[in-house]
């Protein structure tokens, strides 16, 4: 997508093959700057301080990781002391586990000596399939749009959460390509931008990726949604998500499923977008089965933002010795979802509907 | 309610019966401060800066106001000035309406040289009355209270939205009122304080008097209610209110809708708080009828907290370019409502119930 008329991947090699680059995304929406990965380490911690971040994104960073590592050192030994580290940069994402295994499931049976340059030529394979298939989704929620845009004959208007745009993926994003394929294809819309807290993804990095793109969009605090649904203001909702289960059960950033009450008690459709690969078929009840991640109660206690000297300052918006507790994702059950947007079409979010997709 | 150990009103005349006092609500929950206010413009001031926030306590306000007017100027000129220059610090605000009416009729029939003694008298029943109908919507919010725990056998885990606190009357609060009477009278409870986007003022002002009298409380993102309730860690709900209809539909807080929502999917019961004036008995079908105050959308866009270096400081949230919009209140239609307390007790959110309070 595009920043300043340029169009850009969230990762690509450097022109003579010797790199990757990044946004560094920490710094957004306040500034926009990109950041050189030479090594491995450097990977690592792009991955670890969330410089990248987003599941098919960390998932493409850590295969570059090890793709890094083999021009240095490519023997057995190095292939696994490399999964070992960049695994554990950030434990919990599943995708940094299945770009990790993927690329040594791919190098372990090769020569050393063929590692460096088939590690490259296939981190940039996973790069350019996590493109094909948001891409696909894109199309086949265009489709959903267009329909949206045909019946009620006018702007079509989006609510969407957190960020789940191509920032988070290599390119055009899991619930946002659908916005970028119809906005690209001319048909007038605009998006409602969950602000998202407590990491305020929405408002940083949902508007800025919008904003860059030319997308028309508005942000609002996290409370706003069922207000804009009753008064007919929301004709549909698409949020990404980090697991689903065989049954359509969605765990997504804490807040959607609220947002999904609301889009049911107002008939206003609620579609979800994912590659397929984040369907977890060992799992039915998503509120019972899948553990819900708390994080730091400082992410809820404190903010960050841009000061009017132009500095990113931190401040504590609690009253000290006020406790605060932070679970991040929530599990909207599948009676409230319209559909899954994949990358293999559009489908009802309930298990007779979904086995096709396994 | 404590602040520091020491009871506190919101607004008391000075020991001197010369000038009020206020705790400046716009400097907490990082610093406790208290003004005084000698003048009717001082008054003024204090509601349209919102050093004074919360129906009822603008409307003592400006009661206040207008005895400390009387004492410079007590025609009945001076007394209609004094009135249009109150009416006009916060244009939508019904208390405050209320409590200027209220004084100028009682005034009015009254000779010049009564009018600044009694309208002293006046403000201070005014503000006494406040604090009686709160205690009172207190007992009977507290036998709510006591049931669940009783039938539950421990901790109630009660979720709050925005701040309907003391700080926002005179004293107990209306939604916060069961809570402290509860808490009290030594049932075991916790409070999950929603922050309440975009004005914060759960995580500033809620979080503060919770914890300046003792009571246990967490802060959440407002993202975060129909998780906690899906996971049984919510026992009820309790908010207040700024407008209900003839039949019970609730006005109130950006977001209130949202919870209510969450809290019927889950066997939550959800009520609300208020004083019986709130009701307006013209009105029947909120969502269609109450038209929602759009506000500054610098309230979402930017947003204050205490730096490191100890001052309070406003930071920009949202990238250069990117609109936000601000409705600061939503309408949780009565179905979703469990009840409402009031200082008569508390009734079912229906027109057939809610007659008798009529």
């Amino acid at each position: 997508m595009k920043v300043k008329n340029i169009s850009f991947r969230t990762i690509w090699p450097t022109a003579d093959n010797t790199a990757v680059e990044i946004i560094d995304q920490t710094k957004l929406p306040h500034i926009f700057t990109t950041l050189r990965l030479d090594t491995m380490r450097d990977a690592e911690r792009a991955i670890r301080e969330m410089q990248v971040r987003g599941a098919p994104l960390i998932g493409v960073t850590a295969a570059y990781g090890v793709a890094l590592a083999m021009r240095d050192h490519a023997s057995d030994a190095a292939l696994a002391a490399t999964c070992s580290v960049l695994l554990a940069s950030r434990p919990t994402a599943v995708n940094l586990r299945w770009g990790v295994e993927k690329m040594r499931d791919f190098l372990a049976p090769l020569a050393e000596s063929e590692r460096a340059v088939a590690a490259w030529q296939e981190a940039a394979r996973i790069a350019d399939e996590d493109v094909a298939i948001n891409a696909a989704i894109g199309k086949y929620g265009c489709d959903i749009i267009r329909a949206i845009h045909q019946k009620k004959g006018g702007m079509v208007n989006i609510l969407t959460h957190c960020n789940a745009g191509w920032l988070a993926t290599v390119d055009w994003g899991t619930a946002l390509a659908p916005v970028y394929t119809a906005f690209d294809a001319g048909i007038p819309l605009h998006v409602w931008v969950d602000e998202t807290r407590p990491r305020n993804q929405g408002a940083s990095l949902t508007a800025w990726e919008l904003g860059q793109h030319g997308v028309p969009h508005t942000v609002i605090a996290d409370n706003t949604g069922g207000h804009l649904m009753q008064h007919g203001m929301v004709d549909m909702a698409i949020v990404g998500c980090d697991r689903v289960t065989a049954r359509g059960d969605v765990c997504n950033k804490i807040g959607t499923y609220l947002k999904a009450l609301a889009a049911h008690d107002n008939g206003v459709p609620f579609y979800v977008a994912l590659p397929t690969p984040t369907i977890d078929w060992t799992l039915r009840d998503g509120v019972k089965e899948i553990p819900i991640e708390e994080r730091a109660a400082e992410e809820v206690t404190h903010i960050a933002g841009l000061c009017d000297d132009g500095q990113v300052r931190t401040v504590r918006l609690t009253p000290q010795g006020s406790r605060a507790a932070n679970y991040g994702f929530d599990v909207t059950p599948a009676r409230l979802v319209t559909g899954l947007i994949t990358e293999r079409g559009v489908v009802k979010a309930e298990a007779g509907a979904m086995w096709v997709l396994q």
